[in-house]
C-alpha cells in the first residue's frame, strides 16, 4: 500500500475524519490527503504550524528529561488533531470535526504508525 | 477554596498524577502544585516550555480559521500532559506518569476549568 493508500483508509475508516498526513518534524509534507479541498480552516497550512509545535514538544521534553514524544493532541473549538511519531524525523497526523471519533484516530495511528516506519 | 487547594485535590483524585498547575499563557505561574519537589523530569521548567506550546497552538489555530484552543495534551514516553484554557490568558495543565489516569484528568480539568474563571 502506498502512503496515499494508507492515510486514505485512515480517514475513511474514523468517522468526522476531515484530513490525514504524514509529515516530517521540519514541516515538509511527504503525503496529505484532505476529504474537501479548500475548505475552513485551511488544513494545509495549520497541519504544517502543527509541526512546528510537535518539534517544539519533543526538544522541551528532551530537554527537561521527559523523554521522547510518542503523540501530541490539540482541541479547538472547531476542530480536534491527534498527532503521534512515525519515527525520529516523521509523524503522523489525523485532523477531525469536534465530534468526530477522536478516540478511534488515536487508536489507528498507534496501529498504523509502526506499518508506515517500516515503509520509510 | 484557594487555587492551591484546588491544585492539591485535583491531583489527588488522579492516579498516577505528579503535580498540576495554573499558568498565564506568557508561562508565569500562578500558582503550582508537585506532588515531588526536585523529581525528574524537571516537571516545573517543563510546565514553563509547554506553556510557549499552548500559545504557539493558539495562534497558529487562530491564524488558520481553526478558532480558540481548548486542550492539548502530549504524551513522552515518561509522562502524560494534559493543558486546558481557563480564560483566554490563564490554562491549567496535569502532569501523570505514562500509567496515569488520563481521561479522569482530562474529565477533572473539564470540570474545574469554569470554577477556576470566576475567581480568577
Amino acid at each position: 500500500m502506498s502512503f496515499r493508500e494508507h492515510l486514505q483508509g485512515l480517514c475513511k475508516n474514523v468517522d468526522g475524519a476531515v484530513g490525514c498526513a504524514l509529515m516530517a518534524t521540519d514541516g515538509i509534507e511527504v503525503e496529505t490527503h484532505l476529504e474537501e479541498e479548500g475548505g475552513q480552516p485551511d488544513l494545509r497550512s495549520l497541519l504544517i504550524e502543527y509541526a512546528t509545535l510537535f518539534r517544539g514538544a519533543a526538544e522541551a521534553s528532551r530537554t527537561h528529561g521527559a523523554g521522547e514524544v510518542s503523540e501530541l493532541s490539540i482541541a479547538t473549538d472547531q476542530m480536534l488533531t491527534v498527532a503521534r511519531m512515525v519515527s525520529p524525523e516523521y509523524f503522523m497526523v489525523v485532523a477531525l470535526r469536534p465530534d468526530g471519533n477522536f478516540g478511534k484516530a488515536r487508536y489507528l495511528l498507534r496501529l498504523l504508525a509502526p506499518k508506515l516506519r517500516t515503509e520509510l
